[in-house]
């Protein structure tokens, strides 16, 4: 597929470097694979061609980046905490922001006539993409660096994401509110596991469960029910 | 809570770091953190003294590993087979038993006396917290090769775990069969999202829905709920 705008992209070879150089920072081993990662399928059908694969692979490495940072910037809170924080940092929409931000809509090839493409996540997964282009070209030491340079430091504020506990029920209520829908939280199940009890809890809208959280406190089960109504609904 | 088989384990400690050098094939740095690794919170409560932070990290770490081993064996394949691929090396029944035989259950500290504790997963859960203490200890690159080494190479055989494709079907099937009730696969929605048409199947039993499955084609939507049933039901 020979779009306009890919031409005109790659057509300079100077220009397409320099503007990867300003996103990313450094000059790259293989521009070919930073291309693969920029890819968006609507551009390229091949599984070798486009992005998904390093998103893939990416998606992982930045998942245990997180990991350790967290792991060893909260070294006595528990596993719940630590897994709320990470999935605070490297949502969708969060990771969409970030890659906008950065620049990555400019370079980023897709195309612009499909309608069905989700705008609100083709940026964030060309960023996980680009993750793993960078690290199959310098290995997992230098990108947990480029990361925490790069995406982290910049963009994620830590004492921010400690206190968002409370939006995504927050900002179901309010869409509730506006939109004349009953809200309602409902424990559905409650029982022992590992030696602890396990809620399950649904986000019901107008009596249609919408999102069922589990956790071993309502609190929590019902704060991922909230998140995941609110991505189910896209807010 | 001073349990006699913990004194019996961690009195001798030369006993415990044979054990342990044995399992994981070299002589830790950090005794402390392994022990870690290997408390079940139904002997540790606190946060820093059970397995589960460790455990949040091994499973990140492991996951990337297992994703750059599949970005690399198969450079041709799509995100959806490599997605596939991994959920089949590292989810929980696998983990478990490779954990057992590499004879975790021996050295993994928890409250026998304890029968809400799913027996079925401890072991797997340790090895991940065990995987988040090598980590720790050793870095992510040697990490890596102790993974392939001690867990991927002897335990995991990709040519039949790429056969294993309808496994969860038939073996939903058979449990379905045997227990008289009766089994169906339901398309629930149909859409387009980025560009390609996305199936949500469900796995009704009994006319319940018991577990919903995406993707951009039928028969892997059905395979994945499929395997979330399996997992339900504790097959």
């Amino acid at each position: 597929m020979a779009h306009s705008f890919l031409r005109k992209i790659f057509s300079s070879k100077d220009s397409f470097e320099k503007q990867l150089h300003n996103i990313i920072g450094f000059t790259p081993g293989n521009t070919e694979l930073y291309k693969t990662s920029l890819s968006h399928r609507s551009v390229k059908e091949g599984s070798n061609e486009n992005n998904e694969r390093l998103e893939f692979l990416g998606d992982a490495v930045l998942s245990a980046v997180v990991a350790d940072f967290l792991f060893k910037k909260y070294p006595y809170k528990g596993e719940g905490f630590l897994t709320e924080m990470r999935s605070k940092m490297v949502n969708r929409a969060t990771l969409n922001d970030i890659a906008v931000k950065m620049g990555l809509k400019k370079i980023t090839l897709y195309n612009k006539q499909d309608n069905s493409l989700k705008i609100s996540q083709i940026f964030g997964n060309t960023l996980e993409a680009l993750i793993g282009a960078v690290y199959i070209d310098l290995g997992y030491k230098k990108t947990k660096k480029w990361i925490m340079k790069t995406i982290i430091m910049p963009h994620m504020f830590m004492d921010d994401l400690e206190q968002l506990e409370i939006n995504h029920k927050n900002k179901l209520y309010g869409w509730a509110n506006k939109n004349g829908k009953a809200l309602e939280f409902e424990t559905l199940d409650e029982r022992f596991e590992n030696g602890r009890r396990l809620f399950t809890v649904a986000a019901v809208v107008d009596g249609e469960n919408l999102a069922e959280g589990k956790a071993f406190n309502k609190k929590d089960a019902s704060q991922i029910a909230a998140q995941l109504a609110v991505e189910k609904l896209g807010l």
